[in-house]
Formats: structure tokens, sequence, C-alpha cells
């Protein structure tokens, strides 16, 4: 494909984008598709000739767009936001254009330089240590993995160096909570360190989060008995009910025992530029490493997560290699990202971010996630005053965790008087509100009987997006239950 | 931005890409800026108001494109090519533009469905294992670690679920050659291994590749010293040389020890799509993973690497991770992808290989894979019969390995009298050729002397691009060296 036939469907391509985007709230929230559906209507082998630009382009409207759940509609309350902004597509859609390859800083200097600027702007907005430095990820999975690597190495001395986790006499312990995502326990393991020496530490009943004694038990007791602590992983807003470790906590206990401390803030870094959400890294500063996604709640297209670092040169030890054919003059006074995670080649990501802040602006931004926390206060309020509801966890964020608890099951003081009764009531009222198309909302286990997770924060969701969600949970659960 | 403010924005920017393929060939290949001068240009902190799409696009024209190498330039023969063909660029604003999210099948079916196709079309095409399943993973490098992982499991069965690699008593080793990508050492210490466990086989000193008696020796001497061989990754297609390791001699000394093979046909993958290169696969079927990255050669915009397994059940018994947030009805029916890999959220990347191969077509892509493997032949006979060149390797693929050898500083025999005479003549020769702006090639130290890698394969690159390059050559060569 050339440039003027690029052009000519390139144009099309765009309108069709602004017109679906402008239907979304039309569509049904969960796609419409069963299992192998999607694949059965295309042909099992790549075709020889070209295809003209129409017949894909109808594709990706009659396949494709049934096929999947719209994460950018005003009733996904799904998971957590996964927003695609405007101005980060178009930022996107630059990168693929240049067609720019990051391996060393001399295969694009702009694209190590522009994302240590967007890393210093959002290091800068969510008033995060000044000396940290960001690089650009695919996801908080791998941040974590990057990072538990690093705590490996700076707790075997770059035993990498020699004989790797393979040497080591004394085995390395990981400390995190059964809230933690599920990227922490598969960073551990992948990491080598294995699941005998992952410690679950207990969590306080009412907050969820991690119980500072509780993990100065855990780390005397690992020690008594020959274990060496390595990494501590703190969750600042978890998925299942946006718990917050208290990492101000947490920071003393580690330096104690030299560990490496984590900060999976994966969706509520986003919350850190509002000056009135900055508790939620009260001590962070004394932290090693941080992953924050903006590719969830801010809104940069997937895949966008950052990690920040207290210690660049620990990790680009960790992490470097140097073939011959990636050697430069400059090296040495530039940035060599290759060095700073798992990929070598890397696409120019810093541009969506770029485009995005400077599309959107931050004062946009800041209020569209002030709204969303007004929401999830909203919402928590009429569950908290109607009879039969419950807000289970604090809202921290905006997520609220909730169930309907009708009379017979649940007792007048809260006692579950027959918990399959009541899972069976919560999946079949979830299924109801995701089957009608209006709206998605996650079930999840909440120590060990399954809550609704409402997680507000779609870039299109209003507040009467969330009156009608109210609604709409009510007549779910109370139709079906009571 | 909502969607007619995008509308506008992207009619304009689409334009802009139009415009800017068309004009690559008038602007110089290697990036015209020093450290720190990107930056440099750019303020210290995020906007807080929204700006003008049009202030956006400037900069990307004034700051961003004079800030990359370009690698979609006629006279790119650096690295390995890295072509963003304009129909997959399409595919990759279409992913954009839905904002789908890719954590479980139900998230996005179609997400996973076209990846499953994709991921058919292409091992259909270059005829790999009818059984074999496919994945989209970022690179190589993640594919190799992920591969290096699996195969760290199978040795253990499963100590990740145990005590890890800390528990285990003889230590695992790796194999794999000097020539071998720098992710594969990378993959082996993040996996734990330990550089101690990580053997570098010998090479044929013509071909470069991995010596089967040499791989013979080391097993025996390892296994006879108590440790357990656990995995060997073949190169097909190195970086320096294109060398090709010999997969079907390879796979039987593996299978005697239980060992993984990973295939590392990052770049060469594309060329399997010729029925006359598909030697290079010679043995695959008795591998047990391939990664092949179609963002080089074949085209598909950054960043698209597919990672073949012969057995997915074990990669997805090492990956997998249920939390309760992510259960679903249909699990066991269909494609978990995120238990293929690291990440758990994941982009529509299979959009942008969809629309490549159907906008371009299978015998376009042949065409010019063709052409490029020609043009290399052509490139290597004129080295071969100029008094003072020479080729250093065999011309496997499209990169010709060489060496302008002065008389005085190489004998008429081919013995080098000066090594350093020659290096400087080299990399002074090479600075200029890069410096003209013409053209950009990779310096590469070969058996510890720097060669010239010349990798032709950029989309525009045609003959007389090459000609114009050898001509070039001569020049910079021969003004400073003779």
């Amino acid at each position: 494909m050339g440039p003027e036939e690029f052009r000519a469907a390139g144009h099309e391509l765009i309108d069709w984008i602004a017109d679906y985007r402008a239907r979304i709230p039309q569509l049904p929230v969960q796609a419409q598709v069963g299992p192998g559906e999607v694949a059965g209507k295309l042909p099992g082998r790549a075709p020889e000739e070209a295809e003209p630009f129409g017949r894909v382009l109808a594709d990706l409207e009659s396949v494709v767009v049934p096929g999947v759940t719209q994460i950018q509609h005003p009733g996904f309350f799904g998971w957590f936001p996964s927003n695609a902004s405007l101005g980060s597509v178009l930022g996107d859609l630059a990168a693929s254009g240049l067609g720019a390859l990051g391996i060393t800083w001399q295969s694009a200097p702009a694209l190590t330089e522009v994302e240590e600027v967007v890393a210093e702007w959002l290091r800068e907005l969510a008033r995060l240590p000044a000396s940290w430095k960001g690089v650009i990820q695919d996801g908080a999975s791998s941040g974590c993995l990057v990072a538990l690597l690093a705590a490996r190495e700076r707790a075997t001395g770059y035993g990498e160096a020699r004989g790797g986790l393979q040497a080591e006499s004394a085995p390395l312990t990981v400390y995190t909570t059964q809230h933690a995502h599920s990227s922490v326990p598969k960073a551990a393991v992948l990491a080598g360190y294995g699941q005998d020496n992952l410690r679950f530490v207990d969590v306080d009943p009412v907050t969820y989060a991690m119980r500072p004694d509780a993990l100065a038990s855990a780390l005397e007791a690992d020690v008594a008995a020959g274990r060496r602590p390595a990494a501590v992983v703190a969750s600042v807003g978890t998925t299942g009910t946006t718990a917050v470790d208290p990492v101000a906590q947490i920071v003393p206990l580690a330096r104690q025992y030299r560990m490496w401390v984590h900060v999976d803030a994966a969706m509520a870094g986003s919350a850190l530029l509002l000056p009135e959400m900055r508790w939620l890294a009260d001590g962070v500063e004394g932290a090693d490493s941080l992953a924050w996604n903006p590719h969830k709640w801010l809104g940069t297209v997937l895949d966008c997560s950052l990690l920040y670092v207290a210690d660049p040169d620990h990790l680009v030890r960790v992490m470097s290699t140097s073939p011959s054919y990636l050697r430069s003059a400059v090296d040495g006074q530039v940035t060599q990202y290759k060095d700073w995670g798992i990929p070598l080649g890397r696409r120019f990501r810093a541009l969506k971010l770029w485009f995005h802040l400077r599309l959107d602006g931050a004062e946009v931004i800041r209020a569209r996630l002030r709204r969303d926390l007004a929401n999830a206060r909203w919402l928590a309020e009429q569950v908290s005053s109607t009879p039969g509801w419950r807000v289970l966890a604090p809202v921290n964020l905006q997520t609220v965790v909730l169930r309907h608890e009708p009379a017979g099951v649940v007792s007048g003081t809260g006692a579950v008087l027959d918990a399959d009764a009541l899972n069976a009531h919560t999946l079949s009222w979830v299924d109801s509100v995701n089957a009608s198309g209006a709206a998605l909302i996650t079930p999840s286990l909440l120590e060990g009987t399954w809550s609704v997770r409402v997680s507000i924060g779609a870039e299109p969701t209003e507040r009467r997006d969330v009156e009608k969600l109210w609604s709409l949970l009510q007549q779910a659960a109370g139709s079906l239950g009571t």
C-alpha cells in the first residue's frame, strides 16, 4: 500500500472511528458472541491477493465490533477503566506512521527523550519523588516482574553474573497479600523465587490492607528459619477492593531487612494527580519502584504503563546487554531504555502519552478523575442507605464493592445464613445486568463469597449513567432475589 | 477530545503521514540530533490547558522527525529492517480506535480469535508444523524469556509451584552460541539460570553456525559434572551474520537430554514464506518453540512478534493465573492469551497483522522478500569481485557482511597485518557513510574485528538504492583508506 492509497483509506478509517465512538452508547456493552464465532467468520488462510480496503473495513464493522466488549461505553463498569482517549489514539497513529524503531538512543533519539520528558511530566503531576526516573513498559505485570528481578539481583549481589538463583543457599522470600493483583504471584514465580517462598501477609478485616504487624512477624519467622527476605510488593489500590497497603509503615520494616519495596499503583497512580488523593502514596519516597498504568483510568490508549525506579543504575546493571552492533559514540551520555526492561525493540509509546497530555491538558483530566470519585461516593451512599444492600469495602478510589443481601439469606445483623444461596443470587443478578447490554459489572470473590465490583471511570460515564446503573442493579437483584 | 475534534485532527494527521512517507527519501537517514537536543526543546512540565492540534502536529514535524533515524528510508541498511507497512498502520489505528481490552477471552473475544486466526495464517504461510499454536508478543526478547521459563519449569517438574529455582540441587544449563542475539543470554540470566550455567557452544569458522559435535561434547561434560541440560536456543539467522544453526542436528541431541529447543527466527521467519528458503527451518518440527518478528522484514508495524509453541498446555501451566474477577463461564472452551506470556492486559495487536496481510496480500509480500534476497546476492557479487573488498560470511538472507581491506593493512593472502589500523579504517568510513545522510549501515564485531553489516530490506529499497549504496561505500572507503 502506497502513501496515496493510505491517504484515502486513512480518511475512511478516521471517519469510521469518529462515527463508532459517537454511537458506542447505542451498542451493547458486553460482546455478543460465543466461543469460536468470530474465528468461524474468517477464512482459514491468508489472502494471496490484496483485498480492497472497503472489504476490510466492512469486516471491522460486522465481525470485530460485535466481538468486543465495549470498554469505551458509558455503561462499562467492569474490571478497571481502560480508557482510550482520542488524543492518545492520534499519538499512537503518529508513532505507527513514523515507523521509528527504539533499540538504542541512536536509533531514535526522540523516542528516548520524549519518553524521558513525559515520564518526568507524569512524575511531577503525581508528585512522586523528584529523583525517580521512569520508563514506559507494556503493563504493570512486566513492571512487577522487572522489579522482582531487580530485587532478586540486589539480594544476591548480582548472582545472575554467576550461578544465578541456582547458586543461592538460603531461599529468598517475597511478601505481598492475597489481595494483590494476580500478576504479583505470577512475577514472583517467573522470577524463580517459587511459590513456597511467597508470603501472603494477613490483611486488616475491614480495609483489606496489609497489616504491618503481620508483615513484621512473617519477616521475623523467615529470618529465624534461615530465609532471606528480598522484596515486598505493596498494593496501592488492589483490584478486588482498591485497598491501600500502608507503604509508610512497610518501608521501615523493609529497610531493616534491606528488602526491595515495589508499589503496585497500576490503577491508583492516576489519582495522584489530585492533591486531595496524595495520601494514597504516603511513604512512597522510601520505595524502590512503582508501577502505574496511564492506560487505565488516565486514558492513554493501551499499552502504556510507567515503571518508576529510585536507582536506575541498579536496574540497568541487571538488564543491560551491549552487543557490538548496538554500540555508539554517545553511550554513557544518553539513556538506553533497552536496558530498563525485557524487550530490545521498542515502539514509540511516549507519543501517545505526549499527545494525550497536550490535547486534553492536565486540568481536564483532573476534572474527570474528580467526577469519577464523586460518582463512586454517590453510588456508595445510595447503596449504604438502601435496605438489603451493602458496601463491602472502603471506597478509596472509584470502585464500589457491593452486594445485595436479601432477608432470609442474610440476617438482620449481617450474618450470612446461606452462603450458597447468596452466591447464586449474586452471580445470577450480575449475569442479568451484563446480559442486558446496558452495563457491565464484575463479580469478584471477597473473603470467599461473591461480591460485585462496580468500577466507575470510563471516559464518557457521567452521573446519569451511574444513576441508570443503580436502577438497573436494584431491578436485577430485586426481581430475581426477593 | 470528542469524536468531531478527533475527526478533524485525524484527517490532518493522515495527510501528514501520507506526505511524510512520500518525502522520506529526501530526509537524511540518520537522526540529526545530539544527546539532549530533543528533550531541550520540550517544556519541563505537562500543559495544564489543552493545546490546539496544530501545535502538536508542528512539533511532530520540527522536533520529532529530525530526532529519529528514518527506518522507512530506501537508504536504511542498518540493524535489521523494521518495516511499518501502511496497511498495518491502519490496522493498528483501528485497534486504538476500538479501544478494546484484551485480558480474558470474554473481555474481547475478537481480539483473541483474530489473533488465533492470523497466527494460523502465518504458520501456514511459513509451513511451520500444523500442530503448533501461536501468540503475539511484543518482541523476540520476551519470546525467548518465555521459552526459557517454560524450559526451566519442564526441567524442574514445575518447581515454580514449590521452591522455585532456589530449591534445585543440580544446576540447570542452557546452550547457545556467541552469535546468538543479545536477548538470549539476557533471557537466560533473567530466568535465573545464571551466567555460569550458560554455555556458548563453538561455531563453524566459515558459517558461524553452531557445531553439533561441540554441542554434544558440552552436553556430555556438563552431565558428567552433575549438571542438567535444560534448553538450547538455536538461531536461524543470527544478527551478526544471519548464520543458521543446524536445527535438524540439534534436535536429536536435545531430545536425548529432554531439553527444550527454542528457535530464534526473529528475522528469518519471514523468509519461510518462500518455498526456496524453507531449508532454513529444516528440523524445526522437533523444536518446542519458535519466535518470529513480523515487525521486522515482513513489515507489520512494531510491536508484533509471534511465539509458536508445540505444547501450549505446558506454557499455560507455567504462566496461568485465575483470580476470581477474571473467571467466566466459557473458561476451558476458549484460548486465554493472558496465560501465554507475561502481560495480562493486551492490545489488539492482531488487527495490524490482519490488515497488513489482507491489504498487501501474500504474493506482494513474497515478491518483495525475493527482491531483497536478489539485491543482497547482487551486492555480495559486486563486493566479492572488487579488489580490496571481501564478503565475510555466507549470505543466507538479505544481509551482507563485508569489509574493505586495503593493501598494506591486509596482505595479499587475506592476513590482517595491522588489526588496529583495519578497525580504525572500517569505523571511519562507516561513520562517513552514516554522516552523509544518504544511507545507514551498522558496524559489528566479527571474531574480534570490526565488520560492516549491510542489511537490505526496507520496504522502499529497490536495486537502484543498493547500487547507489555500493558506490557510496567504495567512495567512502576509498577516499579515506587508500
